[in-house]
């Protein structure tokens, strides 16, 4: 059986305007081979309602799972909750086990329950709580799309919250070998590996580290002794000193 | 006039299989800003052909200029340039102009021209080459579309040389305020700024800092006066101790 796939919709003004480098995608990619999901799109859109709703729905109808990251907080410009509920056509409002969640939290610890904080309890209407480790105000899961928090520390949380009790496949297995040649002379010798093992993709990234040329040949698969083997043939045909 | 939109397209298993962490989307970003042209959208995709396709046919048709990244090498997973010339329907194949270009470059550095390093000479028919002071191979531009490399130092090469053809708008102005206080308290002051200066855009980044909640707040806008205006009201509103 394939692995489930899956798209991930960076949410947010501040990627796009260069003012901040996201890492949430790289961390979701991560954990996301680990469990054997195939990461196979990412889009990044702005603070625009239609684009997010139109992304959201374009993802979830096309990929297994969707996972979002950002503007779930409680100013103005944090709109992800409702973009995902006008996706799905559901209603949404302030729910009470989100508020009783949030209001517990803060009165725990001294704080004001304003008007503003309890926007972060508005999840749509049938939609599962993400748990929320670091900073109490939840996530929600609708459908196959998991609304996650920008916050690199809290997006983290609640990847580490959803993920097992998602379906995972086959963990995507690699391994990495240094060749210190420049990329147009391993491109040829590099062919015939690749026709030699078609069930396992070959990726080439060249690299210049003080005027050297040299490409890391990364082997992936799903069976650890087929890409064992490649490594060896790997080695054997591009042997370093 | 408002300003040119962009989107751009990072081409690359690479980057959705967590193994590398991308740089050049951030990289754009900050230029493209700083040239007063609105990147709108990102996507990520892998190396395949038909998502390849659909994307730059996608981004080409709903943005004034899409910049892609990766896939140019001479490795086997290097399809870009093909699935460039397919998406819209032009012809490709090693252009006189690029091979002369890599030839001179090769044999001035003692380098053998194999057919491999050759691939990077496939340009289709009509296209624009984009300069590549850093490794020689060329990127190009076809219609709106300009394709370039994915290793970070040429993509950054490469950017430079496209940008000053291309017409920019007004460039986009920022000054941050950091409010030490949890955003849920900034949350209701910051909305009455929001609507006193309805063309500037605010954006509210939470942290925590060793227990400390506080959230930097970015305003944004072409008109420097404003934005000066909109900082002076924000100190008022929140005075940092």
């Amino acid at each position: 059986m394939p692995n489930p796939t899956a798209a991930m919709l960076v949410i947010g003004d501040e990627i796009l305007s260069g003012r901040t480098r996201d890492s949430n995608m790289y961390h979701l990619a991560g954990e996301l081979t680990r469990v054997g999901i195939d990461l196979q799109e990412v889009r990044v859109v702005g603070d625009e309602a239609e684009r997010i709703i139109a992304a959201v729905k374009a993802l979830s109808a096309s990929y297994d799972e969707v996972f979002t990251s950002g503007g779930i907080g409680p100013t103005h410009d944090d709109i992800t909750a409702d973009c995902v509920a006008a996706a799905f056509d559901r209603h949404i409002d302030i729910r009470d086990d989100a508020r009783t969640l949030l209001t517990k939290a803060y009165e725990a610890r001294g704080v004001v329950v304003t008007d503003e904080r309890l926007r972060m309890a508005r999840i749509p209407d049938g939609a599962a709580l993400i748990d929320n480790p670091v900073s109490t105000a939840p996530g929600f899961t609708v459908e196959n799309v998991h609304v996650m928090a920008g916050v690199p520390k809290v997006f983290e949380a609640m990847v580490a919250s959803v993920l097992p009790g998602l379906t995972g496949g086959t963990p995507l297995l690699s391994q990495t070998w240094r060749v210190q040649m420049p990329e147009g002379e391993i491109a040829g010798p590099l062919r015939g590996l690749v026709e030699a093992f078609p069930e396992l993709s070959f990726g080439s990234y060249p690299y210049s580290l003080n005027g050297v040329f040299g490409a890391n040949i990364v082997v992936r698969g799903t069976d650890g002794a087929q890409v064992d083997a490649a490594i060896i043939r790997l080695q054997e045909v591009f042997p370093n000193d």
